[in-house]
């Protein structure tokens, strides 16, 4: 999408953070708002705090995401955190650094897209505060917040005898990234539904909350499951073992993306996107066996006493061919 | 600082990250630390939360500050925003970019800085979370939170009648940085006590937590005195006066370095530094008149009602000249 009108260096950072700041709506947790030192939030005795960072050209690029896209998508990567605890999303602070030619209009479609990600995806919650800097490309750095009404669910309690279930989708971000990145661009326009995935992720959140209390362990899928299954199994000291044929209906969904793809002479694959791919931003989580999982939870697989490897699909090693977010 | 041995890329973010966080300790009030999706922090019913930003090249260059100077002024400059509300500081996450030639050397120094920061200026507090990412130029963004045990203390509650007062130095980090910049050497190496300051700020943050209960309003003096208080007294809908004798301290350390500058033939005026210098982060607040002010807190002017300009200089109108972190 293309800006115009004036830069934010033009209009100054305090105008236009005014103009950014008038999108947003009040949130159900503020007792002070941004324009001071520091917000003030209501806690009813703990809460979570995350932050995650996004940088043009490495974590997102600018012909294929608008302003809006952005601001949804670092909503949804911050409050899948939040719910990845079992935590209601109640305040973010979003700092973010611009250029000397990002303009005014990409700073308000950003701010709707913050607004709309937390209307969709955190309601009650509220961007409370930030910061513009200026630099030579942009950085989106946002800071989470959220509520526990019942203990942490943490990474690490997963017992062998467990099952381990998901609640989202998987490989759709990143089937949605190689369809953008194809220099075919009929193949992004066929398969929009998987781009939009890749854009403006919509983790269930409110999930995360429901299995507060059951699931022994949790996490949100943002680097690929075979990436944070094996980082769950490890901050456990068990291992996973996934079913194939629990999966195939996530890839099933994405067969027909991946045929085009091959069909026009590129690689792709549904199944190392279901197994592979990040940006889904689903919750993986363990229950006991025999726990009702709250609705919206799908079984796929089980934990099992510490094996040779943290992971296993079916009875052969899974190696974790995830994201590093400096080395890749 | 040189810096030598491996690169972040080269050995990974994680074991990078792994070797960073080993440098912190244990916070008082951190309930699930850093390694989880969200960190778990204590509260007794409300959290202020901030958030600032230091982008490479503008507002730090890498030939003046070490990884241990961005470090602890990461930490200084956003403690010195949490104790302008009254709080105390409890817990931070730090979002850092860094490039392909960012070593290890410097992420574990930059940790340390951190750690220092905490220990010297928020003890109790604890570095919970944070992110690595890639790009072309570091930026340093930090989010802080502090604990409230009295109403928080805005910008907005000052009255007329009140006095003005300051906790902290003025002047000192700008004198420190027109050092630095200057092309001779010498200067910055024979007042290194003001350098100091703009590369290791020491806020009063104990003070902000003193000045709750009592203090009408309050805000750190981060972008300069003169464009601080008429933030300050536009939030409260009042005029500040500021009195020139009772400046005039703040002015005298500073005289000897502005007159070794201007015997070389460079621009300085220790009068600027402390009218219009930022980033010693000091505490400005309003008192009612009578009240007692914590011992650290001295009266530079007073509230009158609001009159044809924000601020005063004696019976003269003040001009904001400090730092736009956009347009400056």
């Amino acid at each position: 999408m293309k800006y115009s009108g004036p830069t934010i260096f033009e209009l100054g950072e305090s105008e236009a953070l005014k103009r950014a700041v008038a999108v947003f709506k009040r949130g159900e947790h503020t007792l002070v708002g941004s324009g001071d030192d520091a917000a003030v939030i209501a806690s009813a005795g703990k809460y979570v705090v995350t932050t995650d960072t996004m940088v043009e050209g490495r974590d997102f690029r600018n012909d294929f995401s608008s302003g809006y896209d952005l601001g949804y998508k670092a909503v949804a990567s911050n409050v899948a955190d939040v719910a990845a605890m079992g935590a209601k999303p109640t305040a973010l602070v979003v700092a973010v650094v611009v250029t000397t030619s990002t303009t005014v209009a990409w700073l308000e479609h950003f701010a709707a897209g913050l607004q709309a990600g937390i209307d969709n995806l955190a309601p009650g919650a509220e961007i409370v505060g930030g910061d513009i800097a200026r630099g030579t490309e942009i950085v989106i750095a946002v800071t989470a917040h959220g509520e526990l009404s019942a203990e942490p669910v943490l990474r690490s309690g997963a017992q062998p005898g467990d099952v381990v279930a998901l609640a989202g989708t998987l490989g759709r971000a990143a089937c949605g990234l190689d369809l953008l990145l194809s220099p075919d661009e009929t193949l992004a326009k066929a398969y929009d539904e998987w781009v939009e995935v890749q854009l403006r992720p919509n983790p269930p959140i409110a999930l995360g909350q429901l299995a507060a209390g059951i699931a022994t362990a949790m996490m949100d899928v943002s680097d690929g499951l075979s990436t944070d299954a094996t980082r769950l199994a490890k901050a456990s000291g068990v291992s996973i073992k996934l079913s194939s044929g629990s999966l195939s209906g996530y890839e099933a969904v994405l067969e027909l993306a991946a045929q085009s793809m091959v069909a026009r002479g590129f690689v792709a694959s549904e199944r190392d996107w279901v197994l592979h791919g990040g940006e889904d931003h689903s919750l993986l989580a363990t229950f006991p066996a025999g726990a009702v999982l709250p609705r919206g939870f799908k079984v796929i697989g089980e934990v099992i006493a510490q094996a040779a490897h943290p992971l296993y699909l079916d009875s052969e090693p899974l190696v974790a061919k995830g994201w590093d977010s400096v080395s890749s």
